[in-house]
């Protein structure tokens, strides 16, 4: 049987996992796909990701490729990586996709989401970033207005270690009010480590009054102008926790 | 100062307690509420709930009230009890009652609502029953619109120890679509132990395809026309899980 590429899409709760990527210690979401796909597949696959999530960040459309000789159909694996997988990764969709199809090259956008409540939800709590401060919401929207079109997010990122490119064009960015959360939605055709989570502490600061609201304007313009991305984080706000964080989606081109 | 009457509302994750009531052994949503009232009050205090709620059965909406002669502010007593209380338990309103409330003899209805999956749910898999087998919304419709009305319920809950009434009102009963969960929910005047989850259960059996859709009409009749409670029990379907049972809301006349 000639060579297939089966893309798979994925729901997880993060709580669980020290991330996605397979590392020396801890139990992640690849590694427990890879176990579960060795076990029927019986052979060795290592599944890509689009890219990776965070230890305690969450996915409700997370999408990972792997090649196989297998011939069996997408439907029968679907169902039999659920039934291997532990019930805090699923299997949404399997499916068999163009010989050229990579799950993280071939995408062209992704979007996520990051939910903060102002009180104790309990049966929310690994899904939210508890504030027990009041945030201004006309504030933080003015902060994401900033966000739209290309710009250098070097104020925004993990900068250890530095990443290749530091441009990203984001397509939307919105603060919506949804009973006791506020929720923060943002599209872009790519994010580097840790941004969205920079982002929301930020654009959280500025919702405390803590910052003026047009800190999120001046420091991609600051960035843009040159200034040592290293300098430039320094000056961003604190990296919002992992919990509230979801990958809502991974786009890809029209087939 | 003069004893007052203090309602709390209350949210909680039931998933890591043995349920709502005090036990010899086992952590209870009850005995964590009197460790957190007896830390700021200084005086033994046991919370009266509105009913029971079972090991794994969540509450958005559960009541309860304790006597005090406390001159705190409620206001003061929801943060002080929220900062002491465990993560899976949240006082969303406290506000001092009528002298003569209680959470339980006052209570004029509830309601709930069950969450069943057809699919794993790796997000919501702690507040929802997920069954892989496809089920019959039309016949659980069916059974379902037998249930308002005033009905002996003998052959829908837990026979030991045998409640000292059968009789409950149901205001209204309705199975609903949302996405890829089927959502019960049922208002009535009050429920027997065990009533939601056995009326889940047969009900699924009905959508199963294992019995008729009027056997839930069937049922009710028998228990009415004096057939021995134990023997209907029998006759009706197994208890479906706690996990997706929540108690959303408790009734109480209007002041």
């Amino acid at each position: 049987m000639a060579e297939r590429v089966i893309r798979l899409d994925l729901e997880y709760d993060g709580t669980d996992f020290v991330g996605w990527q397979i590392q020396a210690r801890g139990r992640t979401v690849q590694g427990e796909l890879a176990r579960a796909l060795a076990t029927f597949l019986r052979e060795e696959v290592v599944p890509v990701g689009s890219g990776r999530t965070d230890a305690g960040t969450h996915a409700l459309g997370q999408v990972a490729h792997f090649r196989t000789r297998s011939g069996l159909a997408p439907r029968r694996m679907q169902q039999a990586l659920n039934g291997l997988l532990p019930p805090d990764i699923a299997v949404t969709a399997c499916a068999e996709a163009d010989d050229g199809f990579h799950a993280r090259y071939s995408a062209v956008g992704k979007r996520y989401r990051y939910r903060i409540a102002d009180r104790k939800s309990p049966l929310d709590r690994r899904r939210l970033w508890t504030l027990f401060r009041p945030l201004d919401l006309d504030r933080m929207r003015h902060a994401a207005a900033a966000l739209p079109g290309t710009h250098h997010f070097g104020a925004f990122c993990k900068q250890d270690p530095e990443p290749d490119r530091f441009d990203c064009h984001i397509h939307s960015a919105a603060w919506n009010r949804a009973g006791c959360e506020l929720v923060f939605e943002i599209e872009g055709n790519r994010f580097l480590r840790h941004m969205v989570r920079v982002l929301v502490g930020t654009m959280v600061e500025i919702g405390l009054g803590q910052r003026p609201p047009d800190d999120v304007a001046r420091l991609l313009a600051e960035a843009a102008n040159g200034a040592d991305p290293r300098l430039c984080r320094s000056r961003a706000g604190a990296t919002a926790p992992a919990v509230g964080l979801c990958l809502m989606r991974v786009f890809y081109p029209d087939p």
